[in-house]
């Protein structure tokens, strides 16, 4: 029955780099392919965020080369990770480069596919479930909804180094309607929060903050716009967090269903057995 | 090895409804824990675009529920999916309601996730690689690049039923800059653009429709702007399609790498032994 999963152009292959997606969080919202890349690897290199439990599902003998990217302190600069991606392919071997979410949005994986192109070195993309939309949805919150948001931007809150303005006009922003999500953005929330509110957007808004989302140490707080920045202060919130803006904030009332969220963790008897070894 | 996989509260349960993404097309897009749940439902109620593959991997015995969907013409009306869905759990079935993308990015799984918290239904989400990423990656484009693009919109090009204005405000999101992915919107492109250009967006701003994006079929039309809905429907594209306009669309001349598209499929020796039976 496997057949009925192909996919024209489906074989793995050496000497090629597998820019996968590791997803928001959980270890189970990897994708399929992506955990057959991972299985497959000759080599991965990876980034923090990405849970413990993919990178056991690596094969023995496989490498594992961290690429760092701590907040603040970027182990390997970019260029050094584009220039061991093109190395280790050129050995011609299975390279996987793991990032959280998806690779392509705000992963740097659109420069890290551009460094491979330009040196010739056959490439794919494995998108992942990026944080962006399923944070939200595990705190309960849908980032579209019938009535309340007909479109959801998803936004950094990241200043791009050297820079001390944001590249992100968060002004015309707050007149756009619909959800906002920011990622990578407690640092700068309160700067984030005054010109969203100088853009015109009701101070009243209601707002969310997750931390860790997906995982069992998963917590949120909530508040009015105003007052999110000063809350998530209060709370000790940290990266890696997601910032929700909008009217589908007020769905979390009735649609929360994570059981992570506030709660010890659970005892299973249900282990994964798709995850099993073949 | 699978206890590494286990979160709290994984363990799959009868009576509950879970709310589980396909993802964009290609049916290993899907994730782990969707997957999972697919093969151990006792029902799945599914959309028009879930992969056949997918349905292939119920367990014997299993039923299989259209829910329609086709464009103009909706089977089973939204009311009736919900008390479906509520009848199933009710009578101790594990229930998987499949949707193609993500369930809450325009997938009305806000929708039915209200429906069950109202009736006391216990449900899940499960995330899925939302099209709207992922498709777009598929034909080579990052929707967010450093200097490019610091934030990506995603919009409906639907218009809800009954009403004749859309309720997107396209001339604001002229101006927001960055990326703009729209979904469902083949059909009100022409609108589309001229709306956006009162708004002030450039003309020449690069715009791509991708149709079938992930599949093995996938093809694109590339043009400006001001172009893009005549050449769209001279190539006679249609849903389901996925729409780019911004400057990242130009990234596609280097990074494209999906040999689905505009090629005959290949031939793979290269079985999914991750979808192997257990």
């Amino acid at each position: 029955m496997s057949e009925k999963f192909e996919q024209p152009g489906a074989a793995l292959e050496r000497g090629k780099v597998y820019l996968v997606g590791a997803g928001p969080g959980a270890p189970d919202l990897i994708t399929v392919k992506g955990l057959r890349c991972l299985r497959a690897a000759d080599v991965v290199i990876y980034d923090r965020l990405v849970a413990p439990e993919l990178l056991a599902e690596v094969r023995p003998g496989a490498e594992l080369i961290f690429a760092g990217k701590r907040p603040g302190c970027h182990q390997l600069p970019q260029a050094e990770i584009n220039r061991l991606l093109i190395e280790q392919a050129r050995r011609g071997r299975l390279v996987v480069r793991l990032k959280g979410g998806d690779p392509f949005v705000f992963g740097r994986g659109g420069e890290e596919a551009e460094a491979l192109a330009q040196a010739g070195i056959p490439f794919e993309v494995v998108p992942g479930v990026s944080a962006a939309l399923a944070v939200p949805a595990y705190a309960g919150v849908p980032v579209t909804h019938r009535g309340l948001a007909s479109l959801v931007t998803i936004v950094t809150g990241h200043k791009e180094r050297g820079t001390e303005a944001s590249a992100v006009d968060w002004r015309t922003l707050a007149r756009v309607g619909g959800t906002l999500v920011i990622l990578m953005g407690v640092k700068t929330l309160p700067q984030i929060v005054a010109e969203l509110q100088a853009g015109g957007l009701d101070p009243a808004t209601p707002a969310l903050v997750i931390e860790w989302g997906t995982l069992p140490q998963q917590r949120s707080v909530e508040d009015r716009l105003a007052e999110i920045a000063g809350r998530a202060a209060e709370a000790g919130i940290r990266a890696p967090a997601v910032i929700v803006v909008g009217e589908v904030v007020r769905l979390r009332e009735v649609l929360a269903w994570f059981r992570g969220e506030g709660t010890a963790p659970l005892a299973t008897d249900d282990p994964y057995a798709i995850m099993a070894d073949e």
